[in-house]
């Protein structure tokens, strides 16, 4: 709005601070809160969290509250009507400065908590990121892909999957959009999805969740898992001038200052193990992945030498990685695969795939795979498949770290763990 | 490219016709089939879907073939090397300009039978409508939500519902946003989400599938339903649009004309009833839903009446809609609804929900629903929610009846059915 326009829109009342003789009202507008003053008595309709039709005048605003857009304005409402009435008020008081209620009652009344501006405001720049990511994608000829959730075997094998029957037959829940979208790269080259998958992880941690969403790209032909590095290096770029180009309000009301990307930082698996025994006398140098606190620790050391958040770690142990992974020509223990490491923890796993169809069937072979139950993968290798890679990157996560949330649930409109089903 | 222009890329290898001393190839490089010459003996590395990298010079073509992009131009090859090599070669002749396998070998090897220019092309249109429906969304200053797919209770009730154990609970795969794009509009007022939803639906028809993409929207505060099909027409309109700038191979590819969009029809219920009874002579207007013959015969007369391949049908009967439907004020046996017919069938259910508290409670127990079930959505409403309202449309119905395919599972990458489940 501008100073004398006349405007007539429909809100919700946010706050209402009633003096003498007039009102003051919070009204968010188009996703904003505007502040507006009414004159004379309140009709009993107009509660806090009443949808409202209004018309008013602006002109220059007294106070200013960051909460405000524009906050050098105010409207004097000349209409006023409601549109819907709460039946009882809020059961917390959604207009203090922070919420400050516990996770338990935050998440269990999510419909209510994430009406805070603070609350609503991480899933502002929660959607910037997705924008970001698809926007770079499309721009360099990627093609979104949609693939199923409903699978008949797990591309990440192990327990933690969902089970669930399906017309009699046994069907999991999609772990990742792997076998698709490598699929889908002998189809189109360069793909990604934006799309749900599920773990049934029983540890319940402030980095875990049940049902996230991933962020998922696969591309060929390639030469290099480096052109992978490459490509989520200058995604994340867009990631970050997305946000900052889209959410001002929100990182100002966070006060949040998003990371510098430059060049990220590499390290080889082994060395960033030697680094940590090293500089912080933790020796973990005879495990084949890498425990929490390292990654930790890998990021402070990165942080402190070179000033970035992010650092890639490359060349993880064949032993860990799942049986697609390609291995490095030269030393067959370790793969050409790396992770992200984000403000101490990973938020991707990524690296080159196996495309050849013997070194396939011989990797299954020697994995004690049963062949036979996964033809309908290894035939997109029969038939021909570019070299390729991509990688999967957790929104939540990724969220999380950006905004400087201890729990990854708070990154999660409606989270999923072990203990929590609803809402 | 252009007419002299030098070019080193990589891509797959299409199609290999060998001559005296030469070969014809079309390679995929950036999603689109280009021509090439080969002088000389082809190396036996290079086969149909060997992925390849290359040099080479464009230069004017002779032969015009609407696959081939530009299709005025070929490529010189100046150097070619193999980059992936295909073990076998394809069991079906990918390069036929149309595929004729049934749907069973098309489904089986969906990871192949993708690759003919023809299905893939489908799919760049679908990708199309997904970047249409979110942008006219995004500018309308709609919020994208994310909601989650394991739930507690299903949305639309019935027995269609997939159930799963939950870490030692009843859980159930979601069959709509629907609970959580109502919070949502508490949250931002207008809202929407792509996603997957499942239907554990017995019939295997060719309008049916199992799991499939809902393209959702959910809108506040609004005075009436008619807003919400006013914004599903100008959704449409973009959706066209942007097929039409994006898709202009495709749609040449194809052989499709896109439906034009002006202003789209609306019909009550009984009124459409009475019309089919009138002038086809079938006679159900004692059924409180449409048949799938009423649907076809009701798109034939508009079409033939207005010239339009869409219609707005209103007012469906309560009996036959979930309890969250708002009931007509003057006529509390129809409701605020209305379905959106596309060239014979149905392809949006959408409508004005129940905002009001005591409204909902009412509603559940008449209809003997556990209240008490339903808390963490009704909460939302006691709290206080605007009058609202939205839509789900299926993305592969609405693929499916732009390009005209016989069944709904060829507008899905890799469709789920009663008896499909892989790959």
């Amino acid at each position: 709005m501008q100073e004398n326009e006349e405007m007539g829109k429909t809100g919700i009342v946010y706050r209402i601070k009633k003096l003498k003789g007039f009102s003051f009202l919070h009204i968010i507008v188009d996703g904003k809160i505007i502040q507006a003053i009414f004159e004379g008595e309140l009709p009993d309709a107009i509660k806090e969290q009443s949808a409202v039709a209004f018309t008013g005048i602006a002109r220059k605003a007294q106070i200013k509250d960051k909460l405000i857009f524009p906050n050098d304005l105010e409207l004097k409402i000349t209409s006023l009507e409601a549109l819907s009435t709460p039946s009882e008020i809020f059961p917390f008081d959604i207009t203090k400065k922070e919420l400050n209620i516990n996770n338990s009652v935050l998440f269990d009344l999510r419909a209510l908590s994430m009406r805070h501006p603070k609350i609503k405001a991480i899933f502002k720049i929660q959607e910037a990121i997705v924008i970001g990511f698809r926007s770079y994608l499309h721009r360099q000829g990627f093609s979104e892909i949609r693939t199923p959730k409903i699978v008949k075997a797990g591309a990440e094998g192990g327990a933690n999957i969902f089970e669930l029957n399906y017309f009699g037959s046994k069907a999991f829940l999609a772990q990742s959009p792997q076998f698709y979208k490598e699929f889908c790269c002998g189809v189109f080259q360069k793909v990604f999805e934006v799309g749900p998958v599920f773990r049934a992880e029983k540890h319940n941690t402030n980095r875990h969740i049940n049902e996230y969403t991933s962020l998922d790209m696969e591309m060929g032909p390639i030469k290099s898992f480096f052109e992978i590095m490459k490509t989520e290096e200058e995604i994340l770029k867009e990631i970050m001038a997305t946000i900052e180009a889209q959410c001002s309000y929100e990182l100002n009301l966070l006060e949040i200052t998003l990371p510098q990307i430059k060049e990220i930082p590499v390290l080889k698996f082994s060395e960033a193990k030697e680094m940590v025994f090293k500089e912080y006398s933790i020796d973990e140098r005879q495990e084949p992945d890498l425990s929490p606190l390292e990654e930790s620790k890998i990021c402070e050391f990165i942080k402190k030498k070179t000033g970035s958040d992010f650092v890639f770690v490359t060349h993880y142990p064949t032993v860990k990685r799942p049986f697609y992974a390609k291995e490095s020509l030269h030393n067959r223990e370790e793969t050409e695969s790396f992770d992200l490491l984000f403000r101490g923890i990973e938020i991707t796993t990524g690296g080159q795939r196996i495309h050849e169809y013997h070194e396939l069937i011989e990797k299954m072979q020697y994995r004690g795979m049963n062949v036979e139950e996964f033809t309908f993968f290894s035939n997109a290798h029969k038939y021909g498949l570019p070299p390729h890679g991509g990688f999967g990157m957790g929104l939540e996560r990724l969220t999380q770290k950006i905004i400087g949330l201890d729990n990854i649930k708070e990154a999660t409109m409606f989270p999923r763990d072990v203990t929590r089903l609803f809402p």
